[in-house]
């Protein structure tokens, strides 16, 4: 008998009537056939609502209770789905991350899975019941609750569907699937039948929330077919899958932009080995995610370095950058900041030419300057004013047709 | 290092300054040398919140989902607790009923402790940490998890304390001790200073809300000193602990009312052996909980049988009436509801004569008429109109002094 996950994000449970029509949505799967294992997220506001009330008692709460905290969210709700299946005659059991058998390293706050033990998670659909999974969450070898990061509900999810062996993972959210880019900014956006987990990736870390990233890359890793769908409605929403020649046709499969950040500039560090290592390693010292890096050099000695943080990063990264003019004696950096940047994603530009041609030529042709540029091997990124980013999507949208499916996507 | 366990109920813990007040007591008997452990229960009305979400979604929710449901209650206030602590520069750490080693049997929603591994809380407690443990809840062997029964965190504190050999047992409440009786009632009620475990166990089975009795009684079993005082106060509260030659010469220490009650009189039964223990099997098979048994008998063969209920099981009880009405081919049976039981307990009257005169004296004296009365070796309990309950209660209370202080109780 072929088994299924279901995810269920906050807001599909937020209230006692959404709940209902999650813990339908299981017995449906259950009715046709599948074995079901159901993972949720904390009802609604729920987790920030909990770390509203840590923060009023602490201004600095020591992460382990904050993981104590924001794992009893999680447990409302499986009790709750479970509560809400037998409301309708049906059988379930809810299971908190650590009587699931979901172990993770001793990283409080941000711990990574080690192994799920799915013993019990047989036993229990074995009885023929529904079972009911806390997303987020997991205990060490000894006992101690830790969370896995904000939005790791969906790691949760597509981990135990590659565990499990299910037949693919689906992630019920607010939204109906995975878009061409975001359709508040861009009412053409289309919404994708399908797109490989690498350009998902992309996709997520410039910008689109639709999904937590690294349980792309767990999808990736173990091959898990991952269905993103709307709860409020039946249609079908868009297959995250491995790549397949078809999706090679089209350049570009998605367009997206990301406001809220800074980028520095400087412009005058000796071009050595170890240089880049150690500016890095500072930001790293202080905790800030960097985001973008763009070098480049000439013959005059010096390194011209940039890179781009978000706005909650700021005041450290200008403690590191601080410490950094110093040590190298640097007479000028620059700050602009706020900066967008918008970016086109899509495997088909490995094998495509003039991809990054056609996308500064919308650019240009919308009047929007390119403050710098960075790419990847499916991604080509401009960071430009934030006052342009709209528009600036918008143009990139168009130049790449992304509003006409092609293939079925 | 002498260890004390404190105990902090939902009032006590209603909001993030409460916290803060609970957190600095903890601290404070940390600094004057003690070892601290601390049982918490869940803020304000939040397992009351939990219950009602549960009851939207399902009138009759599976008891395994509501134990998952309500333990989040008590892990929200532990970690709290905990990052409070913090915040004043001390160490704690917060544990669950499972980490805390507190094994339960495998009864839902009312499970008893089983056994406490303390070998967590010792190494804790050896890092100089305070100690912060969720009450009401536990585990069994499997790793599921137990509630302990409403008000139960009491019980968790006792017990602990109990495993621990703690100095004493604090219970912080929102009132400032145990009475001579409900002082919204009558205003001259007086707080005790001290009380035996038997009066107060009597005290509360009779209507005084201050304690769980199981607590009391794991107190008594283990002779551990309870001092239930108020949270918002530094002033002493009343100690719970074994009887002294002292408290005997006060032949009635407190007076209480249970109001909500139905009696039943079964007035033509056989008075055969077996005869009331098939009755109250069929009680028993209902869920009834039974609170007096009254019963006589005369020359005719025929036991006059009577007891009282809670409203809350009448229905049930009503069911389980009609079962014995048909075995038994009763003629005629009698419902007086509502009625009220106005009770006196005091150890003294093992040793004094004329108790039960004098109460039932003041009784006539107020111009209340006494239904039916039962009486235990510490307690004598009179069943009258609700109307004259207050009344009762204050011409009783007079009748004994209980105003005046005697030997310093």
């Amino acid at each position: 008998m072929e088994l299924i996950v279901q995810k269920f994000g906050g807001t599909s449970l937020a209230d006692a009537e959404r709940i209902h029509r999650a813990a339908r949505r299981a017995i449906q799967a259950q009715q046709s056939g599948y074995r079901v294992v159901v993972v949720v997220s904390a009802m609604g506001k729920s987790t920030d609502n909990l770390i509203d009330l840590a923060h009023q008692i602490n201004a600095d709460p020591p992460r382990r209770e904050l993981d104590m905290l924001m794992t009893t969210g999680e447990q409302v709700s499986i009790s709750l789905m479970a509560i809400a299946i037998h409301a309708a005659g049906h059988k379930a059991i809810s299971l908190t991350g650590g009587q699931v058998g979901l172990i993770t390293d001793s990283v409080h706050t941000k711990a990574r899975i080690k192994k799920i033990e799915a013993d019990r998670i047989y036993q229990e659909l074995d009885l023929g019941r529904i079972v009911i999974v806390a997303g987020f969450q997991g205990v060490d070898e000894l006992g101690e609750i830790y969370t896995l990061g904000r939005g790791a509900s969906d790691t949760t999810a597509v981990a135990l569907a590659a565990v499990l062996g299910a037949k693919y993972c689906e992630i019920y959210t607010d939204v109906d699937g995975v878009y061409t880019t975001d359709p508040r900014i861009e009412p053409k956006a289309r919404k994708m039948n399908r797109i490989s987990y690498d350009e998902m990736l992309e996709l997520a870390s410039s910008g689109a929330g639709v999904m937590h990233s690294r349980s792309i890359e767990f999808g990736k890793k173990y091959n898990v077919d991952i269905h993103v769908r709307s709860s409020f409605t039946d249609s079908p929403g868009t297959l995250i899958t491995r790549e397949v020649q078809q999706m090679e046709d089209i350049v570009v499969s998605g367009v997206t932009v990301k406001k809220d950040m800074a980028q520095f500039v400087l412009p005058e560090l000796p071009n050595q080995p170890g240089v880049a290592a150690n500016i890095f390693a500072r930001m790293a010292e202080h905790n800030v995610v960097v985001d973008d890096i763009m070098q480049t050099f000439d013959d005059s000695g010096f390194a011209y370095t940039s890179f781009t943080v978000e706005h909650s990063d700021l005041a450290e990264c200008k403690l590191a950058v601080e410490e950094i003019v110093k040590e190298y004696s640097l007479p000028r950096i620059f700050c602009n900041d706020p900066v967008s940047k918008v970016s086109a994603v899509g495997v088909g530009m490995r094998s495509h030419t003039g991809v990054a041609q056609k996308m500064f030529k919308a650019l240009a042709e919308a009047q929007v300057n390119i403050n710098a540029i960075t790419t990847s091997e499916i991604k080509i990124c401009c960071i430009i004013d934030p006052k342009d980013a709209d528009k600036a999507l918008r143009a990139v949208h168009a130049a790449f047709e992304l509003d006409k499916a092609v293939n079925g996507r």
